[in-house]
């Protein structure tokens, strides 16, 4: 059973995994992950997964050929669904047991497709596919925070090629998002405002941050941005949760993000990188001041000791240029269907 | 003119570094950092640098071969020395000019040689470099903190292979730094003692994540260790500026160093690591209840969408089997003097 710890000065939470077996002497020579081989997420090797929680299929039965996007739970998961949450002390030390859920949304049958290849239709139905996971997990109530988060190349950590996404489940609220609630809070009691809102207000008037709009989305270089070509997209109008979006909020988020990953692709010649939506945390009062956003962070330079040790980043680019470039950037015109 | 920029929600401060030139396009391809040819760290090559500020010599003039340790100013630094600090709001953004000191410590002539190779009183003087520098620094009433750090190896985000370590002088303290002084804090108010002193009574009585211990010294995997292997050495008596230790205590700090250093080397077959040293700020009242310590993380795992989105980490391996590893590991005797 892994173990949820809190450190006791600065109150961030690990997962301690015991699940995943890294012992000392399997770090004695560098991993050589295996890359090539039987890729469990391909279509057709639908058996090397557990059983599949959802699926959008063309035809076929659940766990055989014919999908478009495929749910399965994570076969190494970080924390494990069963039992009641159980916390308790350890002389000044805070755990508890590792209850959550650990979920992969495969986001294409084919090995050979990003969601830079995708069209808008098939993000879309990425996107629906993760709201459907959403609203499903938030029932359950030991869940405090549901995570979405995807890892692109092996630079940005993913540890199997095949495009996918990861999907957590916790039964705390992470530390990250408490300090965006707490700013949130924050300035809304100073101001009675959201502050994401008053973000967007600024930016759209000032324009140098702008990497792409539509009518429901705005793509912005943030003005503190810690990495090269850093990119957020936030929806204009103010609301707290992803999972709350309707149908044409979601296409138009699809097409937004269709665009800044195609953008992306081309400025930086198919680069690694993280991308996590930042929704407020579910079963808690203190979501309204949120303003939900994705942050697509491309994997260009290293973090280093220094940003390790003082939370303090340096960026070498600034995000007037990153986005200036991003927003000049032709692309071709964005394929309808699968090529 | 490097710009520093605070993220209006959580108060993450970023340096936006002109100087650092990574404008869009050099992104384009993956890039490959030179590793061969004339290293600017080298004994012989002393005109590749700016001029040191600092040496401990065998004989020679100042910037020629002879030196043991020498800092030198970073050609390519990420905060500039002169001028006043002037901070300023842009709409709703707080941003000042990139004041500060960047520099390098280069921890020995020779190129082949890593912290692991030294031996104690190697390590007791390059302390004695660090120690000297903050000194002087600390003068500098505009500065607020002084962040040591070391990246070890490529994939720790090293750019130059010879081993040295970074100096960055900040004027604003570092958002970790705060999360740890306000955690210290609170514990402070709520029990009258400091929390990192808590700590090391509990772990020196538990015993299952000590790693090493000295007169003055010990090194422990911490609780809730966000890496494999991760260690955290702090002083058994309570002092809160790492600059202020004395001849004896340096010594016994450069001891379990060196041991702690040497069993990574072996256990985890020469990583690339981070260090980081965690001390109060300067020119700042707050600084009476931290607890000055060295936190080393080897990269063994990579930091993933997961980590990034959530500041919420996944390790594998439980720091009691780490610690036990470590503690067990046999070294041969440290070596006394260079070979």
């Amino acid at each position: 059973m892994p173990e949820l710890r809190k450190d006791p000065v600065i109150g961030r939470w690990v997962v301690i995994s015991t699940e995943r077996g890294k012992r000392p002497l399997d770090f004695g020579r560098r991993e050589a992950t295996p890359r090539s081989g039987l890729c469990p997420f391909c279509e057709g090797n639908e058996d090397k997964t557990p059983p599949e929680i959802l699926a959008f299929r063309d035809g076929g039965k659940p766990n055989s050929p014919g999908w478009r996007v495929r749910v399965v739970p994570n076969k190494f998961p970080a924390l494990v669904v069963e039992g009641p949450l159980r916390p308790k002390g350890v002389g000044l030390y805070d755990m508890m047991n590792g209850i959550g859920a650990h979920e992969v949304i495969i986001e294409t049958p084919r090995h050979d497709r990003t969601l830079s290849d995708f069209s808008v239709g098939e993000l879309d139905e990425l996107l629906l596919a993760y709201q459907s996971r959403l609203n499903d997990l938030q029932q359950d109530q030991r869940f405090r925070y549901l995570l979405l988060f995807k890892n692109q190349g092996e630079e940005a950590g993913a540890s199997l090629e095949h495009s996918h996404t990861q999907l957590i489940a916790t039964p705390i609220v992470p530390k990250r998002v408490i300090e965006e609630l707490d700013g949130t809070a924050r300035h809304f009691q100073a101001k009675e405002r959201c502050i994401f809102c008053d973000i967007l207000d600024q930016e759209l008037w000032d324009g140098r941050r702008v990497v792409a709009e539509n009518p429901h989305f705005a793509a912005l270089a943030p003005f503190a941005a810690r990495f090269p070509f850093e990119t957020w997209i936030l929806p204009k109008s103010h609301a707290s949760h992803f999972a709350g979006i309707d149908a044409e909020q979601r296409r138009h988020f699809a097409a937004i993000l269709s665009t800044v990953l195609r953008k992306l692709d081309v400025a930086l010649d198919g680069p690694a990188y993280n991308y996590a939506i930042h929704t407020a945390p579910v079963n808690d009062r203190r979501d309204w001041y949120f303003h939900w956003h994705i942050e697509i962070m491309p994997k260009v330079t290293k973090v280093a000791g220094f940003e390790w040790g003082s939370g303090f980043y340096i960026n070498p680019t600034p995000p007037e240029e990153a986005a200036e470039y991003l927003r000049e950037l032709r692309l071709d015109p964005v394929p309808t269907e699968p090529p």
